[in-house]
């Protein structure tokens, strides 16, 4: 089955990827943080049996002691899971649809992180599934729910729709201008917040950004929504306009079309320099001065991840021989 | 008619030319520096009368101050004439068959520079046309001759044969290695010497560098090619052998084939960066890594010099227009 990020999204020359994640718990058994790895075993099971019992999802369970670290680092390098939930995976699980687009983290800070990712711009119709599914559990369990503050959450900072709205957004002229600590600050007075690809605290790799919504409480899921929409669409506007200018200049062109004939060509690639080189790649694809599928892009970012190759080749090979094998792979998508 | 450098030379691949400049005086002149302009003009309309009155070899007659300084600069580049010859043109004369192979620049150092180009190690097939050439020029003349020490020449470092004999060499394996200190002081031994392309006090560019014989007084010329050909010989192995060895590291690999993607994808590219590039090409090219003529390299090198772009587009182009335009003929050569 085709994963989600190789189909093509609206607005894909900027958006990557759509995310709604929700956090629920439920009512009878206190936060993870407060069970033993029995409990949160127990917990586990239930929400299982419960999400199992409808098969029209196609889900499959895995106790996250049954992966090795490498493939729970790849989870998480393919945004599926939390760095948090690979590197400490005693008592939880993941529940995972085929395509990877549902995900749901059982016992990370919550007991339930239900993730839907979607690729490009995607808000309506990603939360239109979570909310299915969200229903689903809903109907087994009583949630822990407050009419006043509603769903309650591990953390505060997550109390009232508990839901986080982001989108993935690759801002490379935004960022070779210098505009984005301007729009950081912005975006911070509309409710949103703008950070690197991994969520909080992880820095912009390949010039790609999470923006998200910061508010839960006193805001409804459409109002969130909605807010989150407009200034994405603001900011591709502006990005899209700042592209076009900088490209004007003949040595920024030269910077994309050396970046692919590096990409084309290089027997040695970290993935550092890798995701420097495919962000100017896909800066040339957007103005179309390259002709090449944003799909293939996509796949090829996920696949050249560190982690993701060790699990894929089925042992940890050491960066010198990751980074041959990625240059090969690179070579051979291009 | 096709140019002698894009002819495939033996050794071709690390040889790229061979060059023999005899230097003659007529014994009834002063030496060059000791003429006016019009005892230069003079001297050049006799030695033209003489060159032309054997229309077998097909030279072209222009005094120098025919050329603008960018065609006479260009002409340096392609080791036509010397750089000096190219500043100073009053009263100086160039004679030059179609294909470049032959010319014979007047009033220079001396009243006859007659110098052969062949590609790749040619020595003794040059030596022979320069032969015939003199023998030309001499049955009209009385040269400067002394029985004891042999041509008279305007720098005591030339007389004896006054014949320079050189090998331009492509040594970026032993570059690379640290090796070159080593062999000049070694060749110095021997009674040759390495330098730039250029010559004395040019630096080498691309890594390529000018061997050539140091000595002209007490040896004969066939002793003095003799000795150049079989040092160039061992260079020649010397070189193929760092080569295979410097291959052998994957990030040395990775350096040729980045350097073959730029070329073929920069929209910029300065002549000293091109060079640099394209050595490493003509390094991957010899190793077998990479499939492309050799004459292909030869031609672009020339083609691409800063005087040589300005003289083909007849007009002088600012150093970013011509950069611009240089990788716009390499893009087309690749």
């Amino acid at each position: 089955m085709n994963k989600w990020y190789i189909e093509n999204g609206s607005e894909g020359d900027i958006v990557i990827s759509t995310r709604i994640r929700l956090a629920r718990n439920i009512e009878e058994y206190p936060f993870p943080c407060r069970l033993t790895v029995a409990g949160k075993e127990k917990v586990c099971d239930e929400i299982k049996n419960a999400v199992l019992s409808d098969d029209s999802w196609g889900f499959s369970y895995t106790k996250m002691n049954q992966f090795t670290r490498t493939q729970a680092v790849s989870l998480a390098e393919r945004h599926i899971i939390s760095p948090e939930f690979a590197s400490d995976r005693a008592g939880r699980a993941l529940l995972l649809t085929d395509d990877e687009a549902i995900s749901i983290m059982l016992c990370e800070e919550d007991h339930i992180r239900l993730q839907v990712m979607m690729s490009g711009l995607a808000l309506k119709e990603a939360y239109s599934v979570a909310d299915k599914v969200d229903n689903l559990i809903g109907s087994k369990f009583n949630y822990a729910y407050d009419d006043r503050i509603g769903y309650l959450t591990q953390c505060p900072t997550n109390l009232g729709t508990a839901m986080r709205a982001s989108v993935m957004l690759h801002l490379p002229a935004l960022t070779r201008c210098g505009q984005i600590g301007k729009l950081a600050n912005t975006v911070s007075k509309l409710g949103l917040v703008i950070r690197g690809a991994f969520g909080e605290g992880s820095s912009p790799t390949g010039e790609i950004y999470q923006l998200s919504n910061q508010i839960t409480l006193g805001i409804s899921e459409e109002a969130a929504l909605d807010n989150l929409q407009s200034i994405t669409l603001q900011l591709i506007a502006q990005e899209r306009a700042a592209a076009q200018k900088l490209i004007e200049n003949v040595l920024e062109e030269d910077k994309v079309f050396r970046a692919m004939g590096i990409l084309q060509n290089a027997r040695v690639l970290s993935t550092d320099e890798f995701m420097e080189l495919i962000s100017l790649v896909r800066m040339g694809v957007s103005l179309k001065l390259i002709d090449m599928k944003l799909t293939k892009i996509n796949e090829l970012t996920v696949a050249v991840q560190p982690a993701t190759i060790n699990a894929c080749e089925g042992k940890d090979l050491t960066a010198r021989e990751r980074d041959i094998l990625r240059a090969e792979m690179v070579r051979k998508a291009f």
